[in-house]
């Protein structure tokens, strides 16, 4: 049996917290099915925090993702995205942009990199560190994104983090080392994607002790040996709705 | 302290299986972000099965869900993807399309309907069948949703399911009462949104004797009160990969 006969699942885990004190987070994560099959996910976090923040990142994740439904490749529609936003806010405001793909016509993974975060990839107990130079979106011309293409296999971890989790705890002297924490997870088995995404968002949010200094948002997605979970999709959301 | 000052948590669960022996399922579930608070799911069955009927749900809720995403009302959007569909194949394609939508606006769910399947509502113990006759999407002129608008309040379980659901067990003459299934399960605090998705899809797949006679989908939507979930939002998926 080659490695491409064995059945695998697909995990994503996304836990999103706002800077303290303010209404909403900044940072947007949307989800679309892929038309050729699989799916894209993408994180945006608008500069500055609450309500400005979030209209933008809205409006750039909006856009990424009405063109990747449309079959529009990666690469594209992150150079569109950022068009978009350079020509509607004349290049005054910036944003940073992940897209997260599991493509099943090519069995890649397409990671795009418009963020000074890196990206973190673990395949069978090694850390590949996505941490090319990368700009933002919104300001400058010709803005592209940095792509990583990795081959569909079992035990990937892919984590995307927004600057919130990469900057905790910087206010008091400390810091977080994602990939250490990612690493020891891992390797002792502690459980699935989501609950990695919940234990990097708890790390950071104890380094800032619980008053997030800015939006933090996490995303992973791995892909695992199949463990029986039969020809079922399943999704959950859970968020808390505040008072009137 | 009034009904509107009590912090809430939203539950999303979607559950989805393809009928059995086909490669995918012909159902499509997105889910987007309101841009003014909230969000909503959207939900296409394609008439037939397989790729061509993906083909289509996939259409429809592209349309619907980039419509959403811009602020269009729900009514709007159903009609706008009803068109589309009617347009784009004269007429001659059909699809049954739900939309169920936390509007954080008008403190509102809204459930829109092109389906001749019911939705249920659960609240404070006790059943709406949302059933009012309603039209598939893509086929006559002027079609459009019927649209149901309830208050945002604890304890309410919004529940949607295509017809694979609705009609598992028929062929070997037994049925599923959905409602009665859910109103134990709430009852008896059996669980979260997710967990519910879960049992209805279970009992409807051992209704076809494990294979799905037809595409099955099911969305649960449930606000319940926060159980000191904190400022965290999550979001998890998990499908599995087949090989090439």
């Amino acid at each position: 049996m080659q490695a491409g006969d064995v059945e695998l699942e697909l995990q994503v885990g996304v836990a999103k917290a706002g800077k303290y004190a303010t209404r909403e987070s900044g940072d947007t994560l949307e989800m679309i099915e892929r038309p050729n099959g699989g799916l894209s996910l993408v994180l945006v976090d608008g500069q500055r925090s609450g309500s400005a923040a979030k209209r933008i990142s809205n409006l750039v994740a909006r856009k990424a993702v009405s063109l990747l439904a449309e079959g529009v490749r990666d690469g594209a529609a992150a150079r569109a995205a950022h068009d978009y936003l350079r020509t509607y806010r004349q290049g005054k405001v910036s944003a940073e942009l992940h897209i997260v793909s599991l493509d099943l016509v090519t069995r890649t993974i397409v990671i795009s990199r418009n963020s000074h975060c890196p990206v973190l990839v673990f395949h069978a107990d090694s850390l590949q560190r996505l941490d090319a130079p990368s700009q933002a979106i919104g300001i400058h011309a010709s803005t592209k994104p940095v792509i990583t293409e990795l081959r569909v296999a079992a035990n990937t971890w892919v984590v995307a983090f927004t600057d919130g989790v990469l900057d905790a705890g910087h206010r008091l002297g400390s810091s977080l080392d994602v990939a250490d924490l990612v690493a020891s997870f891992i390797q002792e088995a502690e459980g699935d994607a989501p609950a990695l995404a919940d234990a990097i968002l708890s790390r950071a949010l104890e380094l800032d002790q619980g008053r997030p200094q800015d939006d933090m948002s996490v995303l992973v997605l791995a892909l695992l040996p199949d463990e029986n979970i039969g020809g079922t999709r399943r999704m959950t959301v859970r968020f808390p709705v505040r008072p009137f």
